[in-house]
């Protein structure tokens, strides 16, 4: 509320563009243009354990840097289970389903967030229910959640249902949005309260720290993505997360066919999915999260910078991580004052017309025609963030100020 | 019906399992032990292409080794448009979807094929109805095929109807089996005759050509696999492939999460998946294509030496391609005579136990316990395919006698 209260003192005029541009270009300093939104960098590490897996022939699922990728993940965040999966969304899907999605259950999640958490869960035959976000965490409010349910929610046959559409309400995924921590305890307290299972979509947030614990381990269980603009690459990768063995188990049982182990039978036991991970892009994963600690620590330099660049700054600032919360700053997010709001899009013309590809937050979930009709809250907060928020780039080696060190970062 | 004839005359006794070992390893040659079932090489072409995506930090999709794989997968097959996805499941379920199968339509396929083919018809909501198999192919039979839907289908309200479960008959998805070409006229002509969309299973048959014409471009649309032990890999990976402009163009757009084109805005019309390949991925698959030619030449020389060591085999014989085709070979399978189905484990148990990682066919579908209540018709041949078959080791390196080359193969 703080950002609000003191953007209600600026009385607005159209944005005056050029000092954006100038500000956005002290950040970016030499670097050559265009300036994409995030884009990764390899190393010699990169080149020796791809070539590994090469020169040995092993490329594909149930390699050794599928084992070490995943070890390393786990250590990194304290999970104590971490499975390789071939995407994001392909995570979330295995994640909802093991977690007991029922194909016509609603999942709640908020109306901000890449199309993959919705996809997700229409891909395990659920309804996406669709939930106001916080200017405290740009993700999912647990507050607006918990105000919602005891509007919709009664319990009725052991379960909480939505009395407007007589759907089961499963599960609650909740998205660090740009690496910022939602306030998971704020919602693990409203999810108890309505028997929701709890999905961290953990997607952006690897690195993310909250109260001294990892983003993706405060969930029932969580989902990492590995996409070419993350934070983390493998080309495109993915990761389940959790805490219960029985789970875990399960979750490699069913994203590799369900095979059951025998030296040459094949049985399998329910219909599945073919969703590892190949060898070949855990080799590239495991180089990377090697110098994770190093891209954290650039990105948040990063942000540093972007935050100091934009303060006192007529019109905008540049949103910072919530208190208690150490963000990886996924994507860096410029936020117009409101009365500047209807500015967004002469600004991004702009800073794509100067070589810095920004970009607007995602169109809000209902106001996708596919997801037009699906049950939601009401949804100002994440209306008045769209209009309001743009993605500066991010790339870590962009701290230096154009000045890369690959082997650095 | 050739193969049965000739066994009829063998009255058998147990199979002597020791002549089958010697038969083996004058094949296998000095090649080390354990011998894999199938295998990848990979040489410096596959270096360069990988090292080329990491040191241009582009892994991710869209990337310019994606093109140029499609591209070299179209030529080689002569099929109009090729659609790089992550794998052969992922393609056989979108490709399903964008030729109209809907949730609770019945998908007619073989009882005897790899469970992806069954999960793929499941992950688009529709119901897997098995039919049976021939000796002529291994793979469906046409004339079985015809002779079900003559006992099944009905007309009705403009569609072909399963009069058992009241269920639409949408399509039929024939499997090249272990790259032997099904009788694709035979099959088109009933496909027709039920108005039934072909989509053609070619993940076992990259390379495989039926009087003339490759396998993948007989269907309405197709789809390949390119995993870890496929004749060409990229890890994990799959193509969809099809003649018709409208349907790529949707392919492309279905596995990329719908997104409409935009320099920044995220609008997308559809629930949709995460399924594109990445570049690291299609850049292997570049540097194997190069070399497909050399090795169907390897596989079809290692079949022909198979081919010859059991010629004149007491119990035994090794598979044959179809008449009109050039088979990729992809696994070689040893038929045991009929009177010897129950010696099949022992053998597999002595080949196993001789370092040579054989295996049985794949359970049919119809004994799987997810299966078991689909529709099927009669599948005598496939149990009894089931009770007869060994896969033996099948690498193209291993054409050499045990020499390896990869640069040659």
């Amino acid at each position: 509320m703080s950002i609000l209260s003191k953007q209600a003192s600026h009385v607005g005029a159209a944005l005056d563009l050029q000092p954006v541009l100038d500000a956005v270009d002290a950040v970016l300093g030499a670097q050559p243009r265009p300036v994409e939104l995030h884009e990764p960098r390899f190393g010699e590490r990169e080149r020796q354990f791809v070539l590994d897996c090469i020169d040995t022939n092993w490329v594909s699922s149930a390699g050794q840097y599928v084992t070490r990728f995943e070890q390393m993940v786990a250590e990194a965040t304290g999970a104590r289970h971490a499975v390789a999966i071939v995407n994001g969304t392909a995570a979330l899907h295995a994640a909802l389903l093991l977690e007991g999605v029922q194909p016509n259950d609603e999942v709640l999640l908020p109306a901000i967030t890449f199309v993959a958490t919705a996809n997700a869960v229409s891909h395990a035959g659920a309804i996406p229910h669709f939930v106001d976000s916080t200017w405290d965490s740009l993700g999912l409010d647990p507050m607006a959640l918990d105000e919602h349910l005891a509007a919709i929610a009664v319990h009725r046959n052991g379960g909480w249902i939505n009395k407007e559409t007589g759907r089961r309400l499963r599960a609650v995924v909740p998205v660090h949005i740009f690496g910022h921590p939602v306030d998971m305890a704020a919602l693990g307290t409203v999810a108890a309260k309505y028997d929701l299972v709890v999905v961290e979509d953990a997607t952006e947030s690897l690195g993310s720290i909250l109260n001294g614990q990892s983003c993706g381990t405060f969930g029932h269980s969580a989902v990492l993505s590995f996409n070419g603009n993350k934070i983390v690459t493998t080309g495109g990768g993915g990761m389940i997360l959790t805490s219960d063995d029985d789970h875990a188990r399960r979750a490699r049982h069913v994203t590799s066919t369900a095979k059951k182990s025998h030296a040459w039978a094949f049985d399998h036991d329910e219909v599945a999915y073919n969703y590892r991970l190949p060898n070949i892009n855990a080799a590239l994963g495991c180089a990377q999260m090697e110098r994770l600690p190093a891209m954290v620590a650039a990105k948040r330099e990063l942000a540093e910078r972007y935050l100091q660049a934009f303060s006192q700054f007529p019109g905008a600032r540049v949103y910072r991580e919530p208190k208690g919360a150490q963000s990886n700053y996924w994507l860096n997010t410029l936020v117009l004052d409101r009365e500047c709001a209807g500015e967004r899009d002469r600004l991004l013309s702009a800073l794509h017309g100067h070589g810095v590809k920004a970009r607007p937050l995602w169109t809000p979930m209902h106001m996708l025609p596919m997801y037009r009709d699906c049950p939601r809250s009401p949804l100002d907060v994440a209306e008045d963030m769209y209009r309001r928020c743009i993605n500066l780039p991010s790339s870590p080696f962009l701290a230096a100020g154009g000045k890369e060190n690959a082997n650095k970062i």
